[in-house]
């Protein structure tokens, strides 16, 4: 039976990978510092589907056998209980969504810098050092961003530089093995925020815990989430729905669509909507790290996967929400070009690799449109509690 | 008139720094937490030169009519303060020298390791935000090391993978310019401790605030530094005399070898001692930052310079210490091998660039093994102040 402590389990992504983990026989324990809730407040606005307590959800899941009652929340960072945790549980697998996930947050100013960086950094920290000495076996997976890379004049490979390096220009017939002098070193990063900088600087805390202690994890590069975890509205709603977030600071391109789209109100699209992106569903991301907890990499291995489902253009998929909102019968949505708040290149060469996963049995969502209609559907319900004035961005990178 | 504001005025390189900053004619002023003071005290060692108090220090440097006095001892990460000093000062170039400097220190425990990661990062956020908002324009000069970089199979160059790529195997006669698709992307870092780590995310906060609000910085790999910042015993010491670190977590080898030969007991070598570093004189340390704040770069220009003499084997460095020794009449030294305590290549390729610094006319000391002669003849006064339980490495890295 594997054991699995997911940190950050009252968030998006955690609370959706408790529910599928729990029904798929996995022991599950959790941990959540509340700190989303909290963000999500602070930037005006809240989950757009309603989300029980933390108290209620605590109760739900412990109706599930296989639950693992959990002590009250705590910060990662905090060494001594998260020491204790592992103590503890002695999880197989610990999956840490445990950061602060939002890259316009990090830039809104010097404290919320400081607190993003600060907290992901020395959550990490206090949990690699904790594993060492209470569970140096366990697999870490870790939940990077496919960000940490930019967009680099080149292909980017899963981690680190491949033997003959990303489109080496020496011609095919050289009979040169491992030609690329840097190969095996981690490949550069270009990161476009300083939440998206906290993550490159855990990779790399990370890969050196791995290399010095001999620990084992998966770094996630992870495309962008968008969708729900249930196709339709669920029976016992709120309990097993996941968050919902729409605004400025939390919510990513799709989700902002879509609520735009409900509301009835333009979407709007950053700049000229040609930057391509990694996207994959909610559920495809699940699907993903289930398979990432059943195929642990060797001990001290330090594995990267890219994880997305494919690439596509922000206005590519504005497109795709706005046909999806007709369907289902919301009317006619507009797509507006706005002046892009961040520094990034709009037009950009983007190739990155995503086999590992295909290679352990991902079977991508045939169909993100379908998707889209999805979540319109059970999103429709809740009209009521989008607040249009937290969509716009007005934190600008510059 | 360059006004330079050095943070870590305290320090080994601070208060050397200003010494002959002030000499020269600038306009200085400085801070610090006197967190060494409190580090070293906490690892049962002190400073082998007799320092003064730092208010005595601060006494001193009044005396100087370039000197601009400044406020009490802050932490560089209270954004607040750190703004203040940045809108009451207004410099034109700040040296920013104020890190927990040990990677022995930063492997020790989970308090040590988070600390120095959290209060190195988080002070430089701090700093890059208040220049933003208050001296946009001065040039930040930055200490990062060599260690950054670890020993990868290739050259290593300064800081960005060149055109062709480090000893790129694309024959010669190929007519392709910029051959390597990687080419300008951040060079790939392999530290070596979670202190070298900080360091690197301390690179990559500054490169982004560079590229994204028009800072301009020289981020310094340096290579490890030896010596003290006078040829003899100055007369008015121990006024300008800089401190002086032998113990296990603050001493570096060549200062470590200089305190066992004066008590007459053996160097301890780590492992077989073939490991290569680059190493400086602490003069010509002095002399580079010197130069680097007489040619700052462009506006908006992150510029990476790898600053150090020479490669040198740390056994080569043993040995001149011990010949060093018997011509100060100290005796014969002997040298032993120790467990390394590190995880670190001891046989590796080593060829790191260094010619942006001799570009801008660094003029490196003509004789390493005079630097060692000085040093010791100027700790011999002090033999009685070195503890030699503090110099044996306890902290293991695994």
């Amino acid at each position: 039976m594997n054991r699995v402590l997911i940190l950050g389990i009252d968030g998006y992504i955690g609370y959706a990978l408790a529910m599928e983990l729990l029904k798929g026989g996995y022991e599950v324990c959790g941990l959540d510092n509340l700190s989303r809730r909290r963000l999500v407040c602070q930037a005006g606005s809240d989950s757009l589907t309603p989300i029980a307590e933390f108290s209620t959800r605590t109760t739900y899941l412990r109706g599930f056998d296989n639950y693992i009652d959990s002590p009250a929340t705590i910060n990662l960072s905090d060494f001594y209980l998260t020491e204790r945790v592992l103590r503890e549980y002695k999880p197989d697998t610990i999956v840490h969504l445990a950061e602060q996930p939002s890259a316009p947050w990090s830039m809104k100013g010097p404290r919320q810098c400081i607190d993003t960086q600060v907290s992901n950094i020395a959550g990490t920290l206090a949990l690699l050092w904790a594993m060492r000495s209470q569970c140096p076996e366990a697999h870490l997976i870790k939940l990077g961003t496919m960000g940490e890379y930019g967009t680099p004049n080149c292909d980017i490979p899963e981690g680190f530089i491949p033997p003959n390096g990303p489109n080496c220009l020496i011609p095919e017939d050289t009979a040169i093995l491992g030609k690329c002098p840097m190969h095996g070193l981690p490949f550069p990063r270009q990161p476009g925020s300083f939440y998206h900088l906290s993550k490159v600087h855990d990779s790399y805390n990370i890969e050196f815990a791995c290399k010095t202690w001999d620990l084992r994890s998966t770094d996630i590069m992870q495309g962008v989430v968008f969708g729900l975890n249930h196709p339709d509205l669920p029976q016992d709603y709120p309990l097993s729905l996941t968050r919902f977030d729409y605004d400025q600071y939390f919510g990513t391109a799709i989700n902002r669509f879509c609520a735009q789209a409900i509301l009835g109100i333009p979407l709007t699209v950053y700049g000229t909507g040609e930057m391509v992106r990694g996207f994959l569903p909610l559920k495809d991301s699940i699907q993903c790290i289930t398979l990432l907890i059943e195929n642990p990499p060797a001990f001290g291995e330090y594995r990267v996967v890219n994880q997305f489902e494919n690439t596509y253009t922000i206005e590519e998929l504005a497109t795709e929400v706005e046909i999806a909102a007709v369907d289902v019968g919301l009317g006619v949505a507009e797509t507006v070009h706005i002046t892009n708040p961040r520094t990034e290149s709009q037009k950009h060469y983007y190739n990155p690799s995503h086999q590992t996963l295909f290679d352990l049995g991902y079977q991508p969502s045939p169909n993100i449109y379908q998707e889209i209609v999805n979540t319109l559907k059970v999103l429709k319900n809740f009209k009521s509690r989008i607040n249009p004035n937290c969509i716009q961005p007005t934190t600008k990178w510059r």
